[in-house]
């Protein structure tokens, strides 16, 4: 990772099967494309949405873990503490509208952490609030998560987000100003 | 517009009504939030999705437009010629997975001249690619088109995308780092 070499976790919280299928399936694979390495959702459990970003990561490549999420509030405590058992003094980050400007905390967020990016769902308990070390805002105006995710991702990268390696893929795009040019591996000649 | 003084227009391609509610209200706000003037829809008709975006804009402020869109290409070409019927000699950019590094691209883009940013629905026709100025990818990975419109809007204005003004809103929300601090105006004291 460009600027960040720690591992980075995206933590969707009260995630609603009926309401967030895409959305939330776009958080995951933004969270992939984009550098982290793990996405872990809690609320309502939906194995079809976890199938669709683990396709993508078996297809396009890389590592990738994606996993429900019991109680987020004990995984966040967990997380922030040092203890043998499973904690990672690990700092938290909480995305949203209400928190200081990203562009400012990504500055002040240790580099040799590892980080949790906690991005809210319809309803956030105070708690997280007051667990999370940074409440970061995206700007003041009403958007979008994916995008929150996308630009706090990419900032603290240094805007080189997108420079990230996919080992191992099946297929790989190639940018390409005149036509779709995609490599398939499986049917790669002899070298 | 710190970085692009000339109007912007996001559309959004083959909207399935069924499919991409949130989504497609997630392109509209991160439009009006980052920069955009206009948000057009081609596909099905849903004025809901409408309303909600017109309901953020007379809540959180400034002006912003939304309209459906009967035909894409036949608007593209009008937007790229310099008839006196309508056409506004604009660059017309398609964000794609295919494209060219959004970074390079942002760079030639001419600044003097009204912005198209086409978002790809299910199928792009060949047509879109042919007629674009430039085809763009933010990232040959598979993610969001949401995240895509959003990092290709902040490049564009070189880092201050959140930066704009929203004139006589309703609501409005202060950057805190301890609370939800939100100014409803009105029931602003006398000053």
């Amino acid at each position: 990772m460009p600027n960040h070499p720690n591992p980075i976790t995206v933590v969707r919280l009260g995630y609603r099967i009926g309401r967030d299928p895409r959305i939330n399936t776009h958080l995951g694979l933004v969270a992939r494309a984009l550098g982290a390495d793990e996405f872990l959702v809690s609320g309502d459990k939906n194995n079809k949405m976890f199938d669709t970003i683990e396709q993508v990561t078996k297809t396009f490549g890389g590592e990738f873990k994606t996993n429900h999420l019991e109680s987020p509030l004990k995984w966040i405590k967990k997380y922030k503490s040092d203890d043998n058992e499973g904690g990672v003094n690990g700092t938290v980050i909480h995305l949203t509208m209400y928190g200081e400007d990203y562009r400012k905390v990504v500055n002040e967020i240790p580099k040799n952490k590892p980080l949790a990016i906690i991005v809210g769902g319809a309803k956030v308990p105070a708690s997280i609030y007051r667990m999370a070390h940074y409440n970061v805002s995206v700007g003041n105006q009403p958007h979008s998560e994916v995008a929150a995710l996308a630009l706090f991702l990419d900032k603290l990268q240094d805007g080189k987000s997108i420079e990230q390696s996919f080992p191992n893929p099946i297929l790989e795009i190639i940018p390409d100003i005149e036509r779709k040019n995609v490599i398939d591996h499986t049917k790669k000649e002899v070298e």
